[in-house]
């Protein structure tokens, strides 16, 4: 890659995706991170001061000084990676792409758009293409390009590679997500601390809605939305990272233990094929002890950028049963983002 | 009642269920807790030396200094609750029986013997026919009933009014279980701060054989297996009491919102008919908060004696999908032994 | 006691210790809960509605309808208990008064009024004559009178036996805080889990003045502040319930253990004397094992209104170090208050 | 440094500390790990099967299967860390020390003999004197070099900068100490989940007098105990990694908060002067911030090898108050021996 550097900034830099963002774009081999942004409350700070820093690494020395801006368009940066919530990140998103900004966003706002690609890049990097439907459409110089929520993230990485050779009916999937899912302050400690809480709003319809368009197919300019049936429950765990997912999956082609772990063991895509920075060597990575994936364990493993699948086994019912494990905050929301961004980058579609 | 009052004994009474048992007889209207037995290790101490007391309560006075006894016939008792471990209970439970006590076993060792009653009152109180066949088949004076694994519990009694009005062909169901279901020491620590860990040996065998078994039909003195398949994946949570689960069915008949909801609240069984002491004023508690119920909150209504139903609503794919969260160590365990004392005594079955 | 019953209300009834009033007030055998007030956001609500119950006994029934009522004069009781946040308790809690009503009062604005009783009914009983100063002084009808910050509640008690038999010359005390101490919402999960928060707002500052004040001596209308030396350090740490502290004494007098420990063990004041309905048998129990008392095990002993007082033994520097646990919600915030009014009335001070 | 490289092996390397040994020593600059052994239930296995591998970084290559050996002489290196079980450790090491291996242990069993270092390489490098005092004593090849328990290490560190400056006459000190202190399968879930337990068997006596013999002067052959008082409690909180200390101290001289901090942040010894590949740039690291160190956020800063010391500030009786953080398993015991063998290494006493 001889590109030449681009300048990104992150809108909503102050919050829990957003230091996120901050540490994983701190030291990026393309992008140089020079612009942050943030509601008022925060807007004169400089970062350090601004930030109430919660991640276990240092704040980075290229952000700690930079000044906190109000996320509206003038920002210096070509890219901008959005943390905002969702609550204000409609209209601000598209004030950017209508600016000409690329934004890459992990907000739900416009991920179920028709003309809004929806990104897990070893998954569906063709769905680019409708960023062109997109900017003609709406007359945009910029656009926006979304990154699913966290639980999906994870969970499409691991169909992904059993829809390719088996095709999928059905899955039903329980998911026991971490705290830091839910942003700062986010959830109280009384409430969750011995405890599981067994209910996150709206989270199970993302689930259900977003696998089906990531793992749907695109003909020309439009993508048609997966027709296998998403059936999700979704609980709160006493966890710091990391979603753990059971996964129930019934298959449209008759499949044998070897053939499916030998599926997930060999998945791959673009991002491998293009060796994006930010890619995993291996998506998923197939454990075989008895007893893995398990968060506090394995939840860094590629980074936090792979899906760990585990005990991977028949069901009686439904064909096949595993367990996914994925980093929330990195695959499931910054680091997915960066990842889009670089596969763009490597499309040539953020230089245009 | 008027029945005069009944000497029982606890087997294994220092661990973790033996604790729980001592706790709940202590006090008891019917039963006078007069026999404590233990491994060797523990023979010869007072129970208050012995047990290392792990319940939030105080060692009831009644327990306190009773001497633990080694686990052999001789005990002064009629009736033995066994919390002994799997791996002893075996010879031992068959050694009381034969010497003419009744054993009522939270152990999995003789659950599936076909002359063996695995009982949920409320469920299948019809089922303790199997102890005339088993008394006569093996020619023991005494005879071993048994309670369900402590996911099993709750969950048959969250199935049972689905299976009595509309029928039940299948049960997908993820647990997130409580330590205390894995006893004393149990898990370490060091496993389970902040994790999951996606593997308990042998549950998801039992909930898929032990259900089955509980919502089968008897015919005479047999009980055949019901049809429904079961598939569940079970997980460890960092939680003290209280396992939930995340139970998805597909139903023999149509439904609708309003006639499930309908079952589970009006679900009422023999103990509830009875009396019984231990019986829960309503086996199923339904819930209708958006997020409830949680083990920390939830576990200890009904004196732990209920599973507790929430989230009732359709699912796409499998037809409902609903949260059970039962106490693993009252309802899962030692209640239920003692519930089906209570049954079996206000039967007759118990003072044969 | 054949006093009338008093009707009584509570002033920041949704929050956290707001909830705790309402639970131990249901049921008391002196006080009718007849009102419940809070912020303007809840009033208009029925209780149920408004507080977003977090107890793990059901709202009681008494106080489930109740509608929530501004916090202002005019509600129809003759006591108010204070919940109300520190932020806005002063001027609503003098309003009270001054309106003629006797104001039991959990937060701090008021506590270090030099005609304001801090009260620990065990302790400084006689420091209730304030009261008589405190009308007179300002001429109101009603009064305030308050009770300590939650550590200083178990320390006290912990301190007032030794204090009694040996004098004090000074305290080192480091704290280990449960959550529900900060409220809710409170300490964001993301903060605590599996982690220790070296630091709490005000809290060391309030352990050592408000330990002086209690312990300090009453001569004719002033309390005098003992001149002990108290140096705190105080720590939050993920514990749902019961502040644990750790303790280093310097006597006035020279004792032995057997002394020291029987100081502990025969304290009782006012409250045992005359029965109030929340004192506890035993205001410090104190534990024998080696390794007690611990939070989840101990805290609800007495009913969560004891002292729990365990590793007792020499310090080669200060003389004596040993271990305090105290509920925090309890008889460091609504149980207390509840005591103080009890006091007052068995005193002939609350019909006045 | 243009030493050759030194064969070096692990004692106990299938337990939580070994683990950390055999994690840290991959990829050491100056050391190959070259022996794996471990009691004889293991041995015969290789690494990867005979240790349950509980860190959150695979198992490095180079260990993965290695054989793991009998804990007897023979062993094919110079070097052996021991992390043994302190109920077999005092003649194991003994053994190979006797057969001329130069034995870094964390146990407890050796630190108190007066001809064996306890060091803290920052501290008390020259302690190491004592080591040609051993060997002559003893008539061994080899010897023992101990490191502190794990809360003693942070402590020392942290006492150092104000030893040297000012004087200590006193300590209070209060552990709130990590699960991963008890090592594997160590403390119970059932014991430790939302508790507090106040107190670790020995632990109080091993701060207290390690402490002294650390900051002991050697004058010639021999080490003096310092004559401080140093009194502790100790107690387990629901923390993975990271041991926090609340630390009150009485200096000899007179102090103001400027040099107090000066000396803290400017501490520095021969580890950081001999730029010993373990060394951590700063041993004692001063924050700022209110609320901070804390051990979930903080503990991994560099890397593991630090006493983070916080809220510095007076105290009214003893003088002086902080908070300290270590990192228990790293500077507190595997990262401790690691960096006293750099020190000998560098001292020319490992090649003796």
């Amino acid at each position: 890659m001889s590109a030449p550097r681009v300048k990104v900034g992150v809108l909503g830099a102050t919050g829990a995706v957003g230091q996120r963002f901050v540490q994983l774009l701190a030291g990026h081999p393309w992008f140089d991170l020079a612009a942050l942004a943030a509601s008022e409350r925060s807007a004169g700070k400089c970062y350090a001061e601004a930030a109430s820093w919660r991640l276990d690494t240092p704040i980075p020395d290229a952000a700690r000084d930079l000044p906190v801006l109000p996320a509206e368009p003038g920002l210096e940066c070509r890219v901008l990676f959005s943390a905002l919530d969702a609550a204000v990140a409609g209209p601000i998103e598209e004030a950017f792409a209508r600016a000409g900004y690329a934004v890459l966003s992990n907000a739900r706002n416009h991920r179920m758009a028709e003309d809004v690609p929806l990104l897990v890049p070893e998954v569906n990097a063709d769905h680019t293409a409708l960023i062109a439907v997109q900017k003609q459409r709406r007359g945009w110089k910029g656009f926006i390009a979304t990154n699913p929520n966290c639980s999906t993230a994870a969970l499409t990485l691991a169909l992904a590679p059993l829809e390719r050779r088996f095709g999928i009916k059905a899955v039903v999937v329980t998911t026991l997500q971490a705290v830091s899912g839910a942003g700062y302050p986010g959830t109280p400690s009384l409430d969750i601390l011995g405890n599981v809480v067994p209910f996150i709003a709206g989270e199970e319809e993302k689930i259900e809605r977003e696998t089906r368009k990531i793992l749907g197919r695109r003909s020309g300019d439009a993508v048609t939305f997966h027709p296998m049936v998403v059936s999700a429950t979704t609980t709160r765990v006493p966890v710091v990272d990391g979603h753990t997912e059971s996964v129930f999956v019934s298959l449209e082609q008759a499949a044998d233990l070897d053939a499916v772990r030998e599926a997930f063991r060999s998945f791959s895509g673009p991002p491998q094929a293009l060796r994006l920075p930010s890619a995993p060597a291996h998506p998923v990575v197939l454990r075989d002890e008895p007893d893995r994936p398990q968060p506090r364990f394995d939840v860094n493993l590629e980074h936090g950028m792979a899906a760990l699948v585990g005990r991977v086994r028949p069901c009686e019912l439904m064909g096949w049963k595993f367990i996914v494990l994925g980093h929330n905050t990195i695959r499931g929301a910054a680091g997915a983002a960066i990842l889009n961004a670089e596969l763009l980058q490597a499309q040539g579609i953020l230089a245009d």
